[in-house]
């Protein structure tokens, strides 16, 4: 199948390239390194040396004698949006290409802006572009299980039935997101659902838990490697503490750290994304999947990073910071997670497994880690609303640079 | 009271402005005057003839002896939002600066993207303002009934209590627009929430039901009328019917014509907004409003339209077209709306009364109806999602220009 990957250059993006070529899959990207600047904008850099996503292409081809298609451009542009798909008529679009901070996305006003519009503009340009150029293709598109916030009930996927007041029908779960980017993606979920029941359009929705790893088995050469953020605004909670712990610093769960999430490994969320495409909806379907594997808090995480950080001979602390984030600390947590099952998926990846990866690698790139220590601790206050990160001293959100005027193939890429 | 009303131009702005002024309130208003631009965008403009706003302002001097702060400007301007908040610090913000139709909205990926980015932005510029500037006010924002869309169900004001698989919380209660612009309120809805949460905001989100009428009491002289739409875009069902019976056209309810939804008077719906600005909620809670009196079907407004139209001496027809939406024309419909009751909100008007009065009037703008009369008949097509309306070849959609440097006290306004 011909798959379209928006944010190709991105930390799933990359992988998910490789995982189907790797899978006889054809491959065509679309990015514009908005990642790459975002993450310099608070000072920070990915762990792993990641080449320039020119470098990269020629890897693949080098490696595996296989080509990646790539256009380069903005999904807030539509007639860029529209030209892809007119030139390319995927039969899929895995479209990773929002911004996906939400520590980003509290900074301030403007980047709260920033995210909302971004991420709501390049779904819908996508969404009308399908509609004006290519009908057949499936979306792909990635949610968030923290569209759905935390309520005292079991989370369906996607819809459930409900009684009320004597009568009964089957209905969108209620979202209650905990961040400006949360928020977006429930737009973006409220859009696609529309836009599949006007136009007859085919879309899987994956409520996508919170991703762990560096690697999956196409990854054999350094020059393969994914990206791997580990400041308070882009790292996960699990990054920054295995990244605090290779640093000799304290891991810092915030608050009582009983705080709940769905986990998934990368490779996992790989085979997830190509079960989706190779399963395809019905015309007019819009089906909601809940991906993850397992729910930990991040008092789990934290201790699990302890453990293993003695493995390697480091001596790691826990502190306690009060918590920056406006969420409930203790909570009930049950997500559903059946329709990934139904098409086969199996987990093939163990949480601690993974985290001994991890340490390996981020132990090899210490010296990358050392040069950016001063951006592991929390400083952004989501109370306040407009405290930022240590470097981002009032600079306005990175966006993309005008694309080029032609949207054709290019060979250009920033690097770090 | 200090009530700051954004959207002041508007069709519910400026009565709203006039109902509160005649009540001791004191008003301050913003407005880019775009509703102006866009609806001579598709060819129209209001059935009722609208002074400039520098002239409305006059007029209520002359006769009430009152002013009506101003400050013209666009929300999507962050520093504007936030001077004009430092600078009045109101007791309340009453939200209308929204681009408020649906087949507007329905146009094209252009105007998709406008409708949702600059609904969405105004809305989180004013709680950012809100939370630097002024953390008392209370927010009163308008959203739709239609957010709900017809689920087989009552509809909740806001939230419900459900069981799911044993457990019980009480949750928002489902959103399924049926438009971008219906979207782009329930994205303002779920920012509003949030905002109220992490930030002990105080706001009302009210669920208007479709608003009726021309009238007030307030408005006691022609120079004081609001506006009054009546094109395919920007005009109601009802509004189109009875231009359609004063024009000699045929009455045209869409498809089966058994779409139900909720209405209002104008009238009405100033007493519930001025209860709403009265009896703040305390800080921290965001409280939904469900805002109509009655339920009825485009057949029951266009039968209604055609009796009326004979007392007038008018020969009505009607026609049933296609449905150019996408939507259920047969469904359930019971929302519930006590909350507003419980505040001591009673209905005044009832709707013949008020479609007599609109028929009263358009006769006496029959000419102005007539110079407009290619706009009455449908032609956006929901299902192909890129016609337009007959006159709006290509245009993009109309916005504000540039707001003015400073952003103080203005008596400029476009005339139409």
């Amino acid at each position: 199948m011909k798959v379209l990957i928006t944010g190709i250059d991105g930390y799933s993006g990359w992988p998910l390239a490789l995982h189907l070529l790797a899978r006889g899959h054809t491959v065509v990207g679309v990015d514009n390194f908005v990642t790459r600047r975002r993450v310099r904008e608070v000072g920070s850099w990915s762990a792993t040396p990641i080449p320039s996503f020119a470098r990269r292409r020629a890897v693949v081809k080098e490696l595996f004698g296989q080509e990646v298609g790539f256009y380069r451009g903005d999904l807030e542009r539509y007639e860029f949006v529209r030209d892809v798909l007119r030139a390319e008529r995927p039969d899929a679009i895995v479209h990773l290409a929002e911004q996906r901070s939400a520590p980003y996305s509290m900074i301030d006003v403007h980047h709260a802006v920033a995210t909302q519009v971004g991420n709501l503009t390049g779904t819908l340009h996508l969404v009308y572009a399908m509609r004006e150029c290519s009908p057949e293709t499936h979306l792909v598109k990635m949610g968030t299980m923290g569209e759905y916030g935390t309520p005292n009930l079991d989370i369906a996927e996607g819809f459930f039935d409900v009684e009320f007041r004597g009568r009964k029908d089957r209905v969108p779960f209620p979202r209650q997101a905990g961040s400006w980017y949360h928020w977006s993606k429930v737009f973006d979920s409220g859009d696609v659902m529309f836009a599949t029941r006007i136009w007859n359009l085919k879309a899987t929705d994956v409520m996508q838990g919170v991703i762990y790893g560096i690697r999956t088995p196409e990854i054999t050469d350094d020059r393969l490697l994914t990206r791997f953020d580990f400041d308070e605004t882009w790292g996960t909670a699990l990054n920054r503490f295995i990244a605090q712990a290779v640093l000799g610093l304290p891991i810092t769960p915030y608050g009582k750290g009983e705080q709940k999430r769905g986990f998934l490994a990368l490779e996992d969320s790989m085979q997830s994304l190509r079960l989706a495409v190779e399963h395809p909806p019905a015309p007019g379907e819009y089906r909601v999947f809940n991906q993850f594997d397992a729910a930990y808090s991040v008092n789990e995480l934290a201790e699990l990073t302890f453990r293993v950080a003695r493995e390697f001979g480091l001596a790691p602390t826990i502190q306690h910071p009060t918590n920056p984030r406006v969420e409930t600390e203790q909570h009930y947590y049950q997500p559903l997670h059946d329709h990934l099952l139904a098409l086969g998926y199996r987990r093939t990846r163990e949480l601690e497994d993974v985290v001994r990866e991890i340490f390996r690698d981020l132990i090899r790139f210490r010296r990358r880690l050392e040069a950016r220590k001063h951006v592991v601790m929390p400083t952004v206050q989501w109370r306040l609303g407009d405290s930022r990160p240590a470097l981002a001293a009032r600079e306005p959100p990175a966006r993309a640079p005008a694309p080029a005027a032609a949207a054709g193939p290019s060979q250009e890429g920033s690097t770090t």
